[in-house]
Order: structure tokens, then C-alpha cells, then sequence
């Protein structure tokens, strides 16, 4: 299989874990747009029913609504039952770092308020160790030189990620992306304490002691790993 | 004298620790709008020379240049000599609460970024303890509900801020702020630790362990007060 049917392979066979009279945390990525895909043919065919989504980027919540999924935003619910995203890398420990796609913020907000998580990824996903995946943080524009100074300083390996322009991307809150190159990341949790710490970032994509259950898309098909 | 001519006077006060060739942080309020316009007078009339200024603020940033101050965004300098900032209330062990203005990120952004940082108050602000001042935190809007429960569940007292319509206040980047109304904070670096862990707050009004000099105002003239 390539990467791609990797990918649908595990959103779809993610969707077995979502229950009929539930809240459902929508992810983003090229993974969850087949999670949605199939979640709404078996709501459209009867198979699950009386849900409603909670999507973390514009993209998933119009895919959704196009489905027929009835869309709720984070503040008019009273808790997510499950939600299912994808990672950029988990480690054996299954922490993960998420952001690729500039939307952690949102992501760990709809993530940790929800009783439970599942990732799905591709079996390129699954690494020993953290960090050869740059590691995205959100950083507010003002100022923000100095905190590039003060993650170089840290030898964090900061690069500002730039758009097919060459322009800074923005995020949904109109901030900086900048990853961290680090290659290797022996302490997550010392790290995000570190990077939690800082004025000028708001968010960073260390997903640490988060996630329940993985769904990773190996050759042979996906399999589901339960984590905590 | 009242509180307006204290204020005044601690303002004119703080501009004797500025030097000639320096870059200055300039904070926002009541206070500092003294604390510029003195500088502003001497600066024209050439006992201070060569500064450079620092805004946090918009306000700030327009009464500087119209006093013909040269100011620099904080992005563009290589770093700031000192800060001068009001505070909304300061402890016997001069830790701060600041973000009555709702300028606390742009505020801790030029004060961490600073060698040194001097606050500049009433005698009102002085307090044994933080807490009867509302601490203010700065959280984004997507599930601020959530926030809002999590900081209420945590027993902080919050409550959104509201303007004089009775709208949500909004602060530079878009965020709203949540004042915790506790009346007394007993550990404050155990809070703020708290507050930085929290996905949805971009930023807290706790300034701990920042300021090198206080200069307060009482009735019988500004007091200097060495803290670190």
C-alpha cells in the first residue's frame, strides 16, 4: 500500500470507535479527512447516529457539514466524549508532536477537553524518539526576533516557517509558526515545562501523556495500539 | 496631595534613572503617562540624550513620538537597558499584578526583554499580599467557555471583562481577558506555574522576580525602593 492508502486505511477503521450519542472532537490532516469521509456515510446510512462534531480548523468543519454531521463549536458543548486526530510523530512512549499544519493550537485545546484521544498515522509516523519531525510553536508577532533569539540561544535550532511565497505563515489567531529543528528531543516533558514558560509563545506541539489509543496503518493493514 | 498628583510625581521621579544613550522600555497607564512626558522634556531640552524608546503600547508609542522621542519597535533593537511600567499592585516581596490595561502580554514581552525594570505607583498599589487587585489572564476566544470552567472548577473566581457596552474586552491580539477575583493570592509562583500549564491562556498578569527598583508615592514625596 503507499502512504496514502496507509492513511485511509486507518481513518476509516478508525470510525469503529465512534459511538452512537456522543461528541465527537474532529482532528485536521490528509489521515482525519478520511476519519470524516467514512464517519459521515455510516452517519448519512443510519449506522451511527445522533452526533455532533467539534472541528479544530475551518477545513475539517466544512468537510463535515457537507456530510450532513451536525457541527458544534467547543464553547456551546459540555464536554467531547472522543476525539480522533492525526500526529506528526509519536515515540515509543506515545507522546506525540503535532502542528504541521500550523493548527496546534486549536488541536490541544479540543484535545484536552476531551475524555478521550485517538491518533491515527501512518506507520511513517511511529519513531523511537521524538524530533527528527521539527517541532512547531505558535509565537506572537510582537517581539517575536527575541524569542527567535531566545530559542537560538537555547539551541533549540528555531526556523520561522515561510509559506510557498516566502511569507510567514499565520496561524487562526494571526501568530508565527516557528519549528524547532532539533533532530532529537531526549526530555519532552522538560521541554514543554521550558517552552509552557515562555512569554512570546502561546502554544507549542508537544502532545505529551494525551493520547489512549493509536491507530497506525502498517502493509498488512491497521493496527490498534492502546497506549494509557 | 491626591492620587493624580502622587502619580505625578513618582513619574517625574523614575526619568532621574534614565541615561543618556539607552534604550528605554516604555510601559502604559496613568503613571507612566508622567513618566513620558517628563522624559519627553528632557530629552528636548538636551538633558538626556540618544535614547531610543520601546512601546507596549499604542498609546504609549503616540505620546512618545510626539514629543519627538525616537521609538523602535521591539523586534528592532538588539536590547532594552530598562523598563519604566506602572503596576496595579505589588506584594512586600515585590511581586506584581499587572494587566489592568489589558497590555500585560505586550508588557512582560518588553519587561523579560529587559536588563532592568522599574514600577512606578501610587501608594495605594503596596500591598502585603497580591490578590485583592483581580488578576488578569488573556485567553483566546476559541473554547474560552472551557477556560473559563477550568478556572472556575480550580476555585480562581473568574469573570469575563467587560466593556462599557457590556461587551467582551478585546486586547491587541485579539484575545479576551478573564480577571480572577481571588481577594488573596498565598503562593503566587505556584499560580502562575498553574496558569502558564493552561493551553487556552496566552498570558497572566503575575510578574514575578522581574523588578529591580519601585518607586512609590506618598504623601510626602516619591520613595525609591531597591528590590533585586
Amino acid at each position: 500500500m503507499n502512504q496514502d492508502e496507509l492513511k485511509k486505511a486507518v481513518g476509516v477503521k478508525s470510525v469503529d470507535f465512534i459511538e452512537s450519542n456522543s461528541v465527537i472532537g474532529l482532528g485536521t490532516g490528509s489521515t482525519v479527512y478520511y476519519m470524516i469521509e467514512e464517519l459521515g456515510k455510516r452517519y448519512q446510512n443510519g449506522d451511527i447516529k445522533n452526533i455532533v462534531g467539534v472541528a479544530t480548523s475551518s477545513r475539517s468543519q466544512k468537510q463535515a457539514e457537507s456530510l450532513g454531521i451536525p457541527m458544534k463549536d467547543l464553547n456551546d458543548v459540555d464536554h467531547i466524549d472522543l476525539t480522533i486526530d492525526g500526529a506528526d510523530q509519536i515515540d515509543k512512549n506515545f507522546q506525540g508532536i503535532k502542528g504541521g499544519g500550523a493548527a496546534h493550537l486549536l488541536e490541544k485545546m479540543v484535545a484536552t477537553n476531551s475524555h478521550k484521544n485517538i491518533w491515527i498515522v501512518d506507520q511513517s509516523k511511529m519513531a523511537d524518539e521524538l524530533g527528527s519531525f521539527p517541532l512547531p510553536t505558535e509565537v506572537i508577532p510582537f517581539g517575536c526576533e527575541k524569542t527567535f533569539s531566545d530559542l537560538k540561544a537555547e539551541n533549540l535550532h528555531p526556523e520561522f516557517r515561510l509559506d510557498e511565497n516566502g511569507k510567514r505563515v499565520l496561524t487562526h489567531n494571526k501568530n508565527y509558526v516557528i519549528d524547532l529543528k532539533m533532530g532529537s528531543i531526549k526530555h519532552p516533558h522538560l521541554l514543554a515545562d521550558w517552552l509552557d514558560h515562555q512569554v512570546g509563545i502561546v502554544a507549542h506541539g508537544l502532545f505529551l501523556d494525551l493520547v489512549n489509543k493509536v491507530v497506525v496503518g502498517y502493509d498488512d493493514g491497521p493496527k490498534v495500539i492502546e497506549c494509557r
